[in-house]
């Protein structure tokens, strides 16, 4: 199998955690119901593949996201594995099925923007925090590791340009809700290389180190991984990614979302940045996945690997 | 039309110019023949985008890239604007014909290693700059601009790892024999971050500076904008790219090729670094040529924008 030349840079971060959220981000948003068992096969497949964290579902009300409405069977099929690996859970009901199915971590959901609160959390973005304030500090007390996502931290479809000190705010009070990470979100991928670059210090300035942060990338225009090398230079260590480019934003219109894990992968494999992942493994999930969903990956990588044989 | 917001990164060039590579490089390889008219219109378009340089097409032999068989009378066509346009000459025949059309500047297309050598110029590694010496020195003399491709920078598919050293003497003595900028080429889209960085403080310090360098990239493992990132934060100023994302390396089989100029053009605007091309005009174009080839463009900026409407 091709793989890059591997290069160093002393300036860069020798090992880096992968977020897997192929299984709940990346799928949440395909209309056709994929069986439950296909969905264990797949987080199975992902951990097999060296992938160290796997967000397996989200136990969002079914309304809401019908494909993950067997949230709690999944967690079944997946038994003692599952309970280690984050689920999202939307607000303190979700917490409640997370909590009977014996979660370790869990993950909420915030916006960086007005319109974007109102839109998915229906609360204004002061009033989400007063929703999350219960679900985090009730997981806590259940001895849960809690992450906190927030979206739209680059651009927002409704409001356009989202001002980086009120990314900062909205960040740092969830995080001092008594969240353990935050996953800074280009929910709609607009973001550029020195916006990512100027976002990770006004954070760092306000107190929140880069082991509190992830970096959460969208493909929409291209960027990610530019972004992605951008936060490298930063000093992040853990990034998001789905498996095949699964997914992607439902407020931006286009064939591509998500950051592919496999061109992550790609990319810190050149850097000489330990990941722990079978590429090749990862590969072949992703297009036995691709198969199940009835369409090709849009990761370049697996095209590439793909068409170039095994 | 939804645009990055931009963040500036007082490191980086105020400047870059893009060296459209889209109606020679982008349609080089493709099959069905594309009529002159169209792309005489498809020059003139990209011009009227704001691109400063746009290579026109090749005097190649017909038989090796017969879409290209109609160089003279895209020429005719384009009239006196068409001689201040790049034209590839790969040999000394295919300078007399562009000299026959008064072209301005030409550029040759060699090789980094040596089975690309033997399989694209039928020539050994060091048989090459012999076979280039006669052509860059008549188009000197006859007052022509050079521009000397080196390809396989990065990597080779039948070579594996292409060693920097190696590229950095390939390209020094393409460059002694007289050419005026050297375009640094990841012909089949290997490369990440680090290797550009380390590529270029060699070039650099064998006493190439950065004004003399171009760097031309491939999107085939989506590490294109990663790759111009790194070279932007050293300095280089030039990029190739193919409007649309048109065209590929046929050594490297996959939907993704060059690097879409759009989606350069993204980058570059997000880091408010001027680059004078009208992204709406661009977009318009690549999805009429788009519509000529009968594919939708593998370029994420394009898919995003045209899905999202004018």
């Amino acid at each position: 199998m091709t793989l890059p030349q591997v290069v160093r840079d002393a300036s860069l971060p020798e090992r880096v955690t992968i977020y897997e959220v192929g299984p709940r981000d990346g799928l949440q948003n395909e209309k056709a119901l994929v069986p439950t068992d296909t969905k264990a096969e797949f987080v199975q497949r992902l951990v097999r593949a060296g992938l160290p964290v796997v967000e397996s579902t989200s136990f969002v009300h079914p309304r809401w996201v019908p494909q993950l409405a067997d949230a709690a069977e999944l967690l079944d099929l997946l038994g003692e594995a599952g309970k280690d690996m984050p689920v999202l859970v939307p607000n303190d009901r979700g917490l409640d099925r997370a909590l009977e199915k014996g979660v370790r971590h869990v993950a909420i959901f915030g916006s960086a923007t007005e319109t974007f609160a109102q839109k998915n959390l229906n609360r204004s973005l002061d009033e989400q925090f007063a929703m999350f304030e219960p679900t985090v500090r009730r997981a806590r007390e259940h001895g849960l590791d809690v992450r906190a996502y927030v979206s739209m931290c680059f651009g927002d479809p409704w409001e356009g340009e989202v001002p980086i000190a009120q990314v900062v705010e909205v960040g740092k009070r969830l995080f001092d809700l008594g969240a353990s990470q935050l996953s800074l979100g280009d929910t709609i991928g607009v973001g550029t290389a020195a916006h990512v670059t100027a976002l990770l210090a006004a954070f760092n300035e306000a107190g929140l180190p880069n082991d509190s942060l992830a970096m959460h990338f969208h493909d929409t225009y291209g960027q990610a991984l530019a972004n992605a090398t951008a936060a490298l230079r930063c000093g992040i260590t853990t990034f998001d990614a789905s498996a095949g480019g699964l997914g992607g934003c439902p407020y931006a219109k286009s064939a591509t979302g998500n950051l592919a894990t496999e061109d992550l992968v790609w990319l810190l494999t050149g850097l000489g940045i330990e990941h722990g992942v079978d590429l090749s493994e990862l590969v072949r999930t992703s297009v036995w996945m691709a198969g199940q969903l009835g369409r090709p990956s849009p990761s370049a990588v697996v095209r590439a690997l793909a068409d170039s044989g095994p």
